[in-house]
């Protein structure tokens, strides 16, 4: 039986870890979705729903010291705490302050601004999280591009909850007949979606980055990482920064 | 609530591409299990029970030749085809052949054989298929070592049948206490499997290999590969040679 692949099929893939990004990326011509659920990418939604002006991503400690020196706010964290000496870290609920509105923060996380530093060459780079997941899946039914849905992982490590956000979206995008052709990596993610969406918090309890919060008594963060649809902004790497 | 880690707990991880290996490979001291499914392993596996001596894995079509012209019987395959001029490629079938008996065969193919090389510095390393899977679930219940289960994919992509098995391998040893602390990589190869296990090869029907194999007019291998359980024998890598 032949595959019956429309002359205008775009590739739609998920890229399990920074370090494949390489693997994935073939050309500038492709819009590459960034993902840290916990919490990153989820604090970045967050931040531009509450008025932040710019966001500038910065993947090394260094960088961050820079930045703070010249009077910005810095936002700093590894291992899943703030950094000492630095305004806040990433935490969505950080995000929330009145102060922030109008602001350009920059921020450095453990995997989120790595992910997105390999990956800034690329035409479009944007930002995605359960928080903004219909905005996300519009913008890219409307765009009619290869997709790359770039998991920021676990210390380039494979990780259960970004895998699950790559597969919600493809199971959305999927009924567009221009991505039915899936990769193996995104048939991958749509099947452990299905079987986690009736209650993703659950599904979520034995993997490694739930029990890492856990353990940092960041119960919250994470109820409020899997929220969907609190935001219909879509924030896009421009020049240095993220921006709407 | 806390995790309960027994002292001796060992990691048991799924590394989905070759490309992602020196981020799994923390020391030595590990087991790694080399997965390719569609066909590297399967006929690696085929051959050991059909009685042949030593297979010799190369990655490079320049090592290939030049075994060749030193008189060796070499097994060359790229993008599912035997390449011109070579005895064999990566046919399970091919290997049935009684006058393999005893001899060393040279073997490099587009994915397998390249795992394998990226894999050879630890302390062990086992090929691992379908056709040998409960003899490979065994040796590693016995050994009590850190374990890397490295599907060799499809051009350092993640692929779906290297993961299945995968899964099948980690729904069997997390029943040991000393595996039971699952990294979000097998959790997720282990849920998918679950999902595919009561018929494989349909789970398999939309998946890139499986269609590029059935262009190839490959049913029959396909439906050979996913067959359990046809060989007791752990080929393992000694020296510069996979031998029982």
């Amino acid at each position: 039986m032949e595959t019956f692949e429309l002359p205008h099929q775009r590739k739609l893939e998920v890229c399990y870890s920074p370090a494949l990004f390489p693997v994935y990326y073939q050309s500038k011509d492709c819009i590459v979705v960034i993902i840290d659920i916990f919490r990153a990418t989820s604090a970045i939604c967050t931040a531009f729903e509450h008025g932040v002006n710019s966001i500038i991503p910065v993947a090394s400690m260094e960088e961050a010291k820079e930045y703070k020196q010249k009077g910005y706010i810095v936002a700093a964290e590894r291992n899943g705490e703030i950094v000492d000496g630095f305004d806040m870290g990433n935490s969505p609920f950080s995000y929330m302050d009145p102060g922030i509105k109008g602001k350009d923060i920059v921020l450095t996380t453990t995997n989120g601004t790595k992910a997105i530093e390999r990956a800034k060459a690329a035409d479009k780079v944007i930002i995605g999280s359960f928080l903004n997941i219909s905005a996300v899946i519009n913008y890219l039914n409307k765009q009619n591009k290869n997709v790359i849905l770039l998991c920021a992982g676990w210390k380039d490590r494979f990780n259960m909850e970004d895998t699950l956000f790559a597969g919600a979206v493809i199971k959305k995008l999927s009924q567009n007949p221009i991505f039915s052709g899936l990769a193996d990596s995104s048939l991958a993610a749509m099947e452990l979606y299905k079987q986690a969406e009736s209650d993703l918090n659950s599904f979520l309890a034995n993997t490694s980055h739930r029990r890492r919060l856990e353990k940092l008594d960041l119960d919250k963060d994470i109820e409020y990482c899997l929220r969907m649809d609190l935001s219909d902004k879509v924030p896009t790497f421009k020049g240095n920064a993220l921006s709407l």
